[in-house]
């Protein structure tokens, strides 16, 4: 049986990666008179009068819904509500494995932002958090920042917010083996989309100051009419010199390649061209932008991808379990830049200073510390942002 | 520690009364990549061929949703969707307890017909079926028809539909004891909100001839302008000689008095008034339309409630469990009134007429043939109305 082969037999065998489990035992008269009626209405009434009090009687205070429209499921593309399920049913799996988070997957069978939005908002009261997934960019970008404003439970897009935390994580170890200043750094960053954009306001917050953001068109400036709005975003806050050209031509001189594009965009000759201890994160899955035994080839000191295969695997399981596990357990109302800024400082320290080398700047993913060092982070920085609520 | 401290008190212990666990193990890089990426990739490419197959690669096949607005919880009536959730968790935990059906609760913000239609239509594809729960009537029948046309998984609002099955099979055990025949006797209905609407339907379809419906302003008659669209259409169906008066003065010469209405409603001499042998399901809860006792002393021959501190308690857990298990079992795109008939019938003779007697028309709900029985009757309806996929 091949690998293809072998997914879809334990998919099948499994007949959903999913199951909703009763904490409550009905097994008799007594008992059912508890869960359910009359004594159910007790918890209902003092619900009623303080709705605070449904993370106190309801499973809201560990419940996260992941949602997608099925629009940018993987590298898949837009397979529709049906289809996106067996991976939203996966990140639920990742939720509860390595955060203890309950999550539920919804598919929404709209792209219609309004419709999205909308229908997120109204059922929002049943949860703790919603983690948006695998919705395609701009529209992700827009449905988050409405979320946000609307709702007043965290609303986070891991493709967009998990993906920065873990490159930025990864890159402050880099940074201390290459032993360089994020101001005086310039990073090149591959690909506009909600990874691309994510990771350049993440890394910006942080204190990097030279970003160039480059979609397949070039380098965004200042002085294009973008029509997509995230470009126009991005263009504003990036890119200090204005500098435009090709890849190749932006790259030279640069200390960090950051790739969330395509496969093989990066030759060996770019990589030659950047300045000494260059940094090159090629994340594109399942091919990266650069094959790291190339890019070492090119001079790279230190590599990263998305791939189990190689080392320094960057991976967003390394920070949603704790991320939303640190949101869930202060009650937070928000996840903001704070909390994600620190919940990539936990994820960096991970790893000692005595430990890191150039092939293991990120901890494993089944490292059981790593969600519990993320989520107590994430937790202080809430109480510190005033967004927790507990 | 009273009742109402003890059921608090349970419901802080269990910090929700669900849980979402994993079927997946996730503990090494293999296992990761096989329910996550890069192998989830398979089921999602095979379901985007043939979305029939998210029944085979997700949980769908076994997933229902229990929603609600929050507007007619228990007989709390509207107490918002926060407030509203400890009663759908209950509900799934019956699901699941009762019917090994997995089941997760939504709560929706509006109170809007549109809006709540919407919602859950946009959501739907994520599930195997929608039972609807405790939303106020009429707006609870208008949200089911529209459903019902706008999905093709089944739809079924518990309040009408669960209470019409269960009301049903107790008479058909109640009428052998009595030895009637359905289209000989007069029907009493108090209530005509969701439950009283869809059990005189119910009945009419099983061979019922003459329901008469009450509610407090009386007699439901054609001739009358009502508002409420649910009024007009049960008095165009039922009451055949549109008879009018008040609840004593219907209850005269009739064999069934089937209360869905309010506490206390019913007196002794009411009773007495009825024919002999007269059959009383006074269901209002926690106080019926008239206490047991005083049925039995105004000559009543059979006497059920909704509570289980008296014998023969008409009770939704009977009938909801099993009637979905038997629509997933087949995968059913509907479950019609064939369906709710087959499942009355199929509760109604999990009592053998050997043992039937006037306080025993009604299988306990702790008997755990009871989920597989009805599940058998209502699937192999489903098959026989050519609404069975599978």
């Amino acid at each position: 049986m091949n690998f293809s082969e072998k997914a879809l037999k334990a998919h099948k065998d499994w007949k959903g990666k999913l199951e909703i489990k009763s904490r409550a035992k009905v097994e008799n008269a007594e008992e059912l008179s508890i869960a359910y009626t009359p004594g159910v209405a007790e918890p209902c009434l003092e619900i009623q009068k303080d709705t605070d009090l449904s993370y106190v009687y309801t499973r809201r205070s560990n419940l996260v819904a992941v949602i997608t429209d099925g629009t940018a499921v993987l590298g898949l593309g837009d397979i529709g509500p049906e289809a996106g399920m067996p991976v939203m049913e996966g990140k639920c799996v990742l939720f509860k494995e390595f955060g203890d988070v309950d999550a539920f997957p919804i598919c929404i069978d709209s792209k219609d932002t309004d419709e999205i939005v909308n229908t997120i908002k109204l059922i929002s009261k049943s949860f703790g958090g919603i983690n948006l997934e695998d919705i395609s960019s701009p529209r992700c970008i827009e449905i988050e920042k409405r979320l946000k404003e609307e709702c007043d439970i965290p609303i986070f897009h891991d493709d967009q917010h998990g993906t920065a935390i873990v490159t930025l994580a990864a890159l402050i170890n880099a940074m201390k083996i290459v032993k360089k200043q994020p101001e005086k750094v310039k990073v090149i960053i591959s690909g506009a989309g909600s990874a691309g954009s994510a990771i350049s306001k993440l890394l910006l917050d942080f204190g990097y100051k030279n970003i160039i953001v480059y979609d397949r068109k070039g380098a965004l400036v200042r002085g294009v009419e973008y029509d997509n709005a995230v470009y126009k975003n991005i263009a504003e806050i990036t890119n200090p010199n204005n500098e435009s050209g090709s890849l190749a031509e932006i790259l030279k001189n640069s200390d960090i390649f950051i790739g969330v594009s395509g496969p093989g965009i990066v030759t060996k000759e770019m990589i030659e061209s950047m300045n000494k201890d260059a940094i090159v994160f090629a994340m594109s899955n399942p091919v990266p932008e650069i094959m790291p035994d190339l890019a070492f080839e090119g001079g790279a000191r230190i590599v990263g991808t998305g791939r189990s295969d190689f080392p320094n695997q960057i991976n967003n399981v390394l920070a949603f379990p704790g991320v939303f596990r640190g949101a869930l357990d202060v009650r937070a109302s928000d996840i903001n830049n704070e909390m994600k800024i620190a919940a990539a400082i936990g994820l960096a320290e991970m790893i000692d200073e005595s430990e890191l080398k150039e092939d293991y700047i990120i901890p494993s993913p089944f490292n059981k510390d790593v969600c519990i060092c993320v989520a107590k982070k994430v937790s202080e920085a809430a109480i510190k942002t005033n967004v927790a609520r507990k």
